[in-house]
């Protein structure tokens, strides 16, 4: 089988064109296949703001209603989708840029819940992967951004960590597929405030023993749990890095996860 | 060799999402395999004043600066393409939406004129025929916004006419290509102001005819020049009808145009 890359670039780089472009550069000429998933960085609150229109959050969670799933369609499916497509296209990789719409490649539902609406926000069902396999094929580059549908008409807004796993599992069985998380840290930290405390390798038995011992923080928790699903999925490698990580691709960089 | 239809959708129809839904309903069924070029209607002109920017006009010409075009690729290649492709999934339609820049499919120039300066506008120098080719083989509906890109990065705003044209011309070499283009009339009128007076067939030499007999009203000048253009080039047929026309595909309606 040959070797996929899977990598999610976060807000971080997003917001930061020069980071972003200089990101771009290196994994442009990357030997291996791979797609990118790219959230959405903070233009949507910026355009709420624009507009004299409120950021609704409940519980540190976005509240996606209509004005915001249309600015989230339009920043992230149109202006940051494009921008990071032209500029691949610019460094010589073919890329094609996604919404799960596009050749039905991620359909979701809308995401119900017993006392909060969340409004427009949709969880992963499907992965088509026969649309990603056949532009890895013909040496494209899918490009995904964090905008979904339901497949009856209506777009959804989903979380970028979570499409990056879910296209990781889907296409486990077709390659060797290596998920690669983009954020702010080296890694995952021993100590949070000791960049040099970089745990280099995690296994499943070390994570739950770090768990239990309470060394992991609330904010890595729901990272973490979804880096192991997608190991027990079949997915070779995990890897949480910052964006000289990413530009060492396929070299391990940050924390890398393995089931074993 | 298949045929292919290029089905160039405007304005009036993409500012009204009842009909746009029918008009994608009836489209949806087409047996034969198409793409859908979209114009972008009125809505950058609204957020232009929504954000209470200027829309430039030079020579009733639209001068695309930055604000403008970043308005554009978002409603363009984002909200509008999605909200196209959203609709055509549901009514079971693999659509695929694409700005110029996805899989290099349309490259262009920023625009070069002695007088005024248009902006961000591109002039198309290249279309990817391989790539809508791959899309088509594999029963997936391209569906092309007017935005393209000079393969250095930029974003450029092109006219959606021209686009339709290009693809058909670069087409015509491996599918039987079939030109369509809704606009609000039922067909070129030998008279603008009775509906009725249709003129059912075209050719290049009844056009230049009707030209010198100043019977082409000034707005379709540029419109049926393209079309013995695209003809010229090698693409089968061209059809200027309105909605109701393109819902007829594959049947004849409005005005035909042909080489001879």
């Amino acid at each position: 089988m040959k070797n996929l890359h899977v990598i999610k670039v976060g807000g971080a780089v997003i917001n930061d064109p020069l980071q972003l472009d200089h990101l771009l550069k290196g994994i442009s000429r990357l030997a291996e296949p791979f797609i990118l998933v790219h959230g959405g960085g903070r233009k949507v609150n910026e355009w709420l703001r624009k507009l004299d229109l409120q950021v609704n959050m409940v519980d540190g969670r976005r509240i996606t209603d209509g004005p915001t799933l249309e600015l989230a369609v339009m920043n992230y499916a149109g202006s940051l989708n494009k921008q990071i497509v032209s500029t691949l296209q610019r460094y010589g990789n073919n890329a094609c840029g996604l919404s799960g719409a596009d050749m039905d490649c991620i359909r979701a539902v809308k995401r119900v819940h017993p006392t909060i609406d969340f409004g427009y926000v949709g969880d992963v069902v499907h992965i088509n992967h026969k649309s990603f396999s056949m532009l890895i094929d013909h040496d494209i580059t899918p490009v995904c951004c964090a905008i979904t549908h339901d497949g009856k008409g209506q777009l959804l807004n989903t979380n970028a960590d979570t499409i990056a796993s879910e296209i990781s599992r889907a296409l486990a069985p077709f390659y060797n597929v290596n998920l690669w998380f983009g954020f702010e840290k080296v890694g995952v930290l021993e100590d949070v405030n000791d960049e040099s405390s970089v745990v280099k390798h995690l296994t499943k038995g070390s994570y739950l023993k770090m768990l239990a011992d309470e060394k992991i923080h609330d904010g890595m928790k729901p990272k973490l749990h979804n880096c192991i699903s997608a190991l027990e999925s079949g997915v070779r490698t995990v890897h949480i890095c910052n964006v000289e990580g990413l530009l060492g691709i396929p070299k391990s960089a940050g924390t890398k996860i393995t089931l074993k």
